[in-house]
């Protein structure tokens, strides 16, 4: 029986439910106090690991530890650092001088890289260490599991977001004629795509859905707009951040490239794929409109969390634990879907090597051919998660 | 006794609470059966009326009616009309048509005009008619009432945004340096200075908040954020859209019309003054960051309305009409603030010619004269009306 310390880390951008998964892994493991003595926190990852920035999470107060449940963002810290050859040495030294036995990370795949990366070192050398990660990212892309923790409250937001700025836009048709939403997700279209289940009749918001699996195409994008403005007087546009031409060039950089001649401007990250769909409605149709940039609002907005996303947070940590006691290494807790309506869930596990390696794109069945939108079927997959959003009422 | 009809109409931008203020005035007149037979909707504000574009309130259900409390945006429509000279004389004929004696709208100062200009035409032809306004807007730049209907939930919104995103920044400052947090609000200062309702000790989110009423010092505020990052490791900035130079010209226009040449860009509305600030702070130091432009969101965030802010919204429906029905014309409806702790209010009333020529930009007292921040006196003015905000935990 292995018997030491574990450590649990937070990588990668946040979320708004991260912090419920830490929550589950430090509950948990004070249930097997033969097993796991103590549990520390790494501050900022594996970058703050290496400076020996630690947290002793077993020395927190019990209310603050279930208060981790609702609140959003990485209370370990963050950090994006790539493990290097050098890094393991250093790594595998402080694991010793900590007595840690258990490791967990939660993040995404190139989280789960560095765990199978360490625990893969540490077996070389000897060390008895289990490694299991704990799945999160808001922007889905996550191999194995049928979501990530994290997502269902982004696409929440998103939708929500779209919704009431749909209903802004209509009551202001005759001021201003279109509004661009982006969403982050970087090359995964899951949350300009959670857009949808704002829409209930054919003239609510979004109209246009732009899921960076799909080129932009300039011309078939504004015969879309144009259409549903004849339709009914006013556009809503949905875009992930990391829409692309057909030669793979972001919209965001190029246009800014070619339009304006200023190469730096758009290097500077200072413009935005819904800046410059923004200014081709503009120019193109002479209408005024606006461009919302959430950014990372998105990961972080905890009173929009799904409940059941804190929950699947919250059980995965503690099923990481429960793996990890068990002897289970090298792998990560996964999400299956058993049921859409009602919707339930269970958990299981994949090996972090093809999380690492893996990544999941949105499905062809999810993408509609012939328009910029998603399908029924798109739909079916993403409103358990994004869960029941307001009724407005409308004057008859 | 004045018997006939009345029409309501929203003009200008929406707020999370408008229709709220639709709501007291619908279920309002119809206690007043004797002086009131019907009460008409204008569609799209008095640009719909002069089209004849009415809808007939007093036949709504009454669950419609009463749901319009929690629906964000104009319900009826809105517009940003001016009235012309020639248009009176047509809208004399409309209220002489349908006979309505009793004449609602719900906006700003503009709107106040409005109603004033054509309560004065009326009275000039000989046609009695009761003019009454209802103040709304996110701004809060409306002369003669302590706050507007829609400010506080406006200012929710941007304070749990700058909240949450401060609490991300700071988890995150291995990966980014800052952030900045654009509001709506025109020339006033309020809905940024709101944002300082999210800070509760010194590291917290704001740490620089630009308000319109200050002149943008290019050097003042880089030496604030290199102060703040000294301090915490990254930074929070929260600016107005209107934000200005001391010579009067907007930093969103001006700086890229400078620095990248090019006019037209900034003319077609393609940039925003958080952009702008966050390269100045990109190029200066070499920080990462990002920006937020949630623009329009701010104003039909419903689910993060204040359900004082609805309240106070209802009953200046309310009060309007029991004011016409007693024969009072040619005023708004106001709000007094009674107390801070406990918070109270209760209404009074302001020329609507005072209200349409007035504005009420922040008080001197409620900027810092020495940093780019708001005073003690304003949070207390602000704190009732943003409300309790979530607390989240930080590990010991």
């Amino acid at each position: 029986m292995l018997t030491g310390n574990a450590i649990i880390g937070q990588s990668g951008g946040p979320t708004s439910v991260i912090n419920s998964s830490l929550c589950g892994v430090i509950q948990t493991c004070a249930k097997y106090p033969d097993k796991i003595q103590n549990i520390y926190g790494m501050r900022y990852g594996i970058e703050g690991f290496m400076q020996e920035m630690l947290i002793d999470l077993g020395a927190q107060r019990p209310e603050v530890v279930e208060a981790l449940k609702t609140t959003p963002s990485s209370a370990l810290g963050s950090c994006r650092h790539k493990m290097q050859e050098q890094d393991f040495a250093p790594v595998l030294e402080l694991l010793k001088k900590y007595n840690i036995r258990y490791y967990f990370l939660i993040g995404g795949n190139d989280t789960m890289d560095t765990i199978h990366r360490i625990e893969a070192y540490c077996r070389k050398e000897g060390y008895d260490l289990v490694g299991v990660g704990i799945p999160k990212t808001v922007d889905n892309d996550l191999f194995a599991t049928d979501h990530t923790p994290g997502f269902g409250s982004a696409a929440r937001y998103v939708a929500m977001s779209v919704l009431q700025a749909g209903i802004l836009a209509r009551d202001m048709k005759k001021v201003d004629q279109f509004v661009v939403f982006q969403t982050v997700g970087r090359s995964a279209g899951w949350l300009p795509a959670a857009a949808a289940c704002a829409k209930r009749n054919e003239e609510d918001a979004p109209h246009i859905i732009l899921v960076p699996e799909r080129p932009f195409e300039t011309e078939r994008f504004l015969n879309e707009a144009k259409a549903a403005y004849d339709q009914h007087g006013w556009v809503s546009v949905v875009c992930g951040e990391g829409v692309c031409f057909a030669d793979g060039s972001p919209i965001s950089a190029t246009a800014v490239n070619d339009r304006f001649g200023n190469k730096e401007f758009g290097a500077m990250g200072g413009t935005s794929a819904a800046m410059v769909l923004h200014q081709l409605l503009t120019k193109t149709f002479g209408w005024r409109g606006e461009f919302q940039v959430t950014e990372s609002l998105q990961m972080c907005a905890a009173d929009r969390a799904m409940p059941n996303d804190i929950q699947e947070a919250w059980a995965c940590g503690k099923r990481a634990v429960e793996l990890a006691v068990e002897g289970n290494s090298g792998v990560m807790v996964t999400i299956q879907r058993d049921s859409n309506v009602p919707y339930a869930w269970s958990l299981g596990t994949a090996p972090l090597k093809e999380v690492a390696l893996g990544e999941k794109p949105m499905p062809d069945a999810f993408i509609c051919p012939d328009r910029y939108f998603v399908t029924d079927a798109c739909l079916e997959y993403l409103r358990p998660l994004v869960g029941e959003l307001p009724e407005y009422v409308r004057l008859d």
